[in-house]
């Protein structure tokens, strides 16, 4: 009988543990507000936002490394859970959470592939090299998209406030000046239309 | 008061179209088979895929190329919506509805960017680089991964046969003999199991 090798059925597995991605859901609506995204959606919508809107990025950047970042940047959440921006409390045990999720997650795979996807998810957490920090803006600026086109239905069912938006986006013009003058824009009109309280 | 400039507003209502992609369902269930996946979801598993999987195929390919294609290949469905691989009424008018998808959408993008991908994807279509050969492998990959794993559930609700599935599989080993072998081990699997019919 055909057993696939030890290292194919490794990779195997780790996609198939990525698959869950799709059980978890955030807090953003999806274009139409009829239900909120989930984690592989949204890993979807920066991955193609890499592809389209990189001439923005701050510094040059390796597009494929970049891509390759937002698509991993978020399996931690198969463990730890999403934790919503404006959650405090959970927040504070995101961290470790998420590291013990990726020792577990990465190691899935053959052990160069491990590594090379634990150093990608390190570099993104902190946020110092000009792929990390623009693949930071794509992250922030995409619910910002959603939740202006959906009239702001997530900022208002958390009542979210304009100095929590503005302290969370303190760092998203280091990955793109141009798209946080894009994202700012949009934080104003919300403030104005009272989706985003003053 | 702020204006985007042209390019980046058509790219970012681009973005926006793109989001439609979550609200066409495929017929393939996730892996705790809870529900069907999105499309959305489904070009996640591809890149990620890609990303993981290039050293099975058979000739070099450009990763980020390949990862782009992935990306964008199924964007023709927010119009033609999907077909289902063994409904054989839908195929016959597939790809007509597609081209005038492809049409319109890619051209919500600047010129430079609407030809660039308008391009990627009748290089898919076209199924004949490296990179066309293994994002098909991937495409057909992926949903028999799913489908393995939730017990045939897709397979047993079409009554899927034997010959559907290697008549549609026939180019699968072009793009990666390894893969293929893999895939074939799970359609006989699956045979034996009763979930695909023989």
């Amino acid at each position: 009988m055909y057993q696939p090798d030890d290292r194919l059925k490794k990779q195997m597995d780790f996609i198939l543990e990525a698959d869950k991605e799709k059980n978890i859901t955030r807090q953003t609506y999806i274009n139409d507000a009829s239900r909120k995204e989930t984690d592989a959606e949204h890993a979807f919508s920066l991955a193609l936002m890499v592809s389209v809107l990189s001439e923005y990025s701050e510094r040059p950047i390796d597009k494929l490394r970049t891509m390759e970042m937002v698509l991993i940047h978020d399996l931690v959440e198969i463990d730890a859970g999403d934790t919503y921006a404006y959650d405090n409390e959970g927040n504070l045990t995101k961290r470790e959470r998420e590291l013990a999720a990726a020792e577990r997650i990465f190691n899935i795979l053959p052990e160069d592939q491990a590594k090379y996807y634990r150093e990608l998810w390190d570099e993104f957490e902190a946020d110092e090299t000009p792929e990390a920090q623009f693949a930071h803006t794509l992250d922030r600026t995409q619910p910002v998209m959603l939740n202006d086109l959906t009239d702001g239905k997530a900022w208002r069912e958390h009542n979210v406030k304009a100095e929590q938006v503005f302290k969370r986006n303190e760092y998203t013009h280091r990955g793109s000046q141009k798209i946080w003058e894009y994202v700012k824009a949009l934080f104003e009109e919300n403030i104005d239309k009272g989706n985003i309280e003053k």
